[in-house]
């Protein structure tokens, strides 16, 4: 009989690791900063303690092994950097939730090998491409990939690796063995607010979300707001109104999906002078690709016609695409049933948000937990999750772990 | 015979001014500046060259007079300060073409006193306020007034015309008798771009809009752009929309009237949450106050629709308003009986913007002439007027000055 987990274990661990931050407000830890190296060196220490054996590899992602009577292995984890100013959930909840896992089946006989991974750079934020780790593990970067990509300071991912006394050209021989692997499992906080309005403490991720992201430029004339009658206009900012408006219709009419104008520019921004140019930014984000399509045709057309009545031009420059990530069905059914079992309500629910298991679905079995999010808050000193909440996924994933174990394998 | 006006001193005047710049790009003369008191200088010396005799007043306003028979007089100009980076016409050029009519009726025998006059401050760019001679004179301004008045620097209007050697205690007896006015005439470049468009040399000034003016405050909730559904967002964005739409529509629906949207600052500013904060202004004018109120009306409404629809809250400031001026009926007809003679083709408009016959015209018979400007730009480097069309003005507002002067009188 295994033991349940201890929510004030978890919320002690997240208590201790919030402090590695470089910075006083809620928490920051960036690639290979100070604060991440005492992550690493606190992480492998506390894996070591739960039983693993312990490698940070070539990209600073931490891996804590305990093998199995297979040759395959379950790979669980989140990852350990954070966005500046974030919160002390985003990823590292996700680790600890691992360290728990780890803690209670050490002394518990598996088929397959257990790795507690945390992995480095997710966020994306000093690199500019984030998923750093899982894509390299994946086999999706390259050596020459971490030389080339630069911070703003210009220092690589090589070179902030090496300085971190890493060995970033161990990447090549480090690389998972995909055959290797029965199944990639993930907890984190929803970083929304629909578990917490909806009162289910736990969520199963069905998938994440596919994105398009473009920077949208209007040129239009700055004229003077008194002198100009409105048919001689050439207005940037009103092509702009027309694609705020589609944005929230279309969006709105194809449930599940979201589209967001988070970015407006103008210019020159003068109270009485008709806007010459804006700038803003368009996020679409669906499961279904022929949604994201759908949504981009209606805004592009509201923006063409919006445009030539305005008699203004533009610019549409795409940012950002991805894929959308399918969770595999098995192990969902698999997570259903403990939940069940535990009698632990739950909802079945897609991501919003771009986590580490979007690459890794596309070429391992892959399942996800969330947590609530207080107030839908992350991303900021404010992010909150309850040790609790932690503490049920921590039970319903190592359910699922051990039924995962009983499976008939190689 | 009086002799035609003559495009070339007049661009030689403006050439010579335009010099008179505290900075390298475009005009800027701000009220008191070094280049203010050189344009003072000149101004001073070619009034007398052409017969005038001058006096700065306590506001720092140039008074250039002939007498008439009659103790009654005959007032024209417009003001020389500029807006910072401006151009070197507006103002300034009914300044020049006031001294052009003074050199041309200089052996002209008159009945009405003949005042050409410099204004300062009508901007209002450095002190905020704006048409300072204009209203001082008018007797809308104290002493106290200008020592209330201050830059960013703290500097009153009071100090700084002390600084410059004027007399600002002086005001009390400088205040003109209304009664002794027969007519205030001011030439301006057009400030837009419709008698460009519509290829006419000359605009007869029917009025000078009234305004509303607005700050709007949209507060709504930041909420990550992927993880939130359409329909828990509370998105300030949206509704800044709506504004931005109806204020197009409904003043497209009024003829003549104008609706702005010219500034939009939001926060976060982030691609990937929804907005919080919208700030905007909203700039309204009209010369039918009920228009104004009607597209207010219309506006606002559509703002507390979209802000319910939306679930976040507003605030509107306003943050000025005036009513709008009408020109002279009379000096109207006079104009364009001048203009006919001439063969000079005009049309009768009405000023989107504010000038110094706005107050001017609500004590005082006032008119004024628009001249073309090219592309319709001002308050800018590139504001250009035609030397050949500031001529036209001069010499239709020379005709009416003497039809007023044939008028039987005290």
């Amino acid at each position: 009989m295994i033991e349940k987990a201890e929510a004030g274990r978890i919320e002690a661990h997240l208590r201790q690791l919030a402090r590695f931050s470089d910075g006083e407000t809620g928490v920051t830890r960036l690639p290979f900063s100070p604060a991440a190296r005492k992550a690493v060196a606190y992480l492998t220490k506390k894996m070591q303690d739960a039983g693993l054996k312990v490698h940070v590899d070539a990209t600073g992602a931490v891996h804590g092994l305990r093998p199995g009577k297979n040759f395959r292995r379950i790979i669980l984890g989140s990852h350990y950097d954070s966005v500046p100013q974030g919160g002390a959930f985003d990823g590292i909840a996700g680790v600890v939730c691992g360290l728990e896992i780890a803690r209670l089946l050490q002394d518990k006989e598996l088929n397959y090998g257990l790795e507690i991974i945390a992995f480095n750079d997710e966020e994306g934020v000093r690199f500019g491409a984030g998923f750093l780790s899982s894509k390299a593990l994946l086999g999706d970067l390259t050596v020459e990939d971490l030389q080339n990509c630069r911070d703003k300071e210009g220092i690589s991912v090589y070179e902030a690796a090496k300085a971190a006394e890493l060995t970033p050209d161990n990447l090549p021989a480090e690389r998972w063995e995909l055959p290797k692997i029965r199944a990639f499992l993930e907890i984190h906080i929803e970083q929304g607010g629909v578990l917490e309005y909806q009162q289910v403490p736990l969520g199963i991720v069905t998938g994440i979300v596919g994105m398009r992201r473009y920077t949208i430029e209007i040129t239009g004339r700055a004229d003077h707001a008194g002198t100009t009658p409105m048919d001689m206009r050439h207005d940037a900012l009103w092509p702009a109104a027309a694609i705020i408006k589609e944005a929230r219709r279309v969006a709105l009419a194809c449930p599940g999906a979201v589209a967001t104008v988070g970015s407006l520019l103008m210019s020159p921004n003068a109270v009485n002078t008709v806007a010459d140019k804006v700038e803003l930014s368009l996020d679409l984000r669906s499961m279904e690709v022929r949604e994201v399509a759908h949504m981009e045709q209606q805004i592009f057309q509201a923006l063409a016609e919006a445009a030539e009545v305005a008699a203004v031009t533009y610019d549409i420059k795409p940012s950002l695409a991805s894929q959308p990530g399918f969770m595999d069905k098995e192990l969902i059914s698999y997570l259903q049933t403990s939940a069940k079992k535990k009698e632990i309500k739950t909802m079945n629910m897609h991501s919003g948000a771009g986590h580490d298991a979007l690459p890794i679905s596309a070429k391992v079995p892959t399942a996800m937990l969330f947590v609530p999010s207080k107030g839908g808050r992350s991303h900021c000193p404010e992010e909150w999750s309850n040790g609790e909440h932690l503490a049920i996924a921590v039970d319903v994933m190592l359910d699922t772990i051990l039924k995962i174990n009983q499976e008939e394998s190689l």
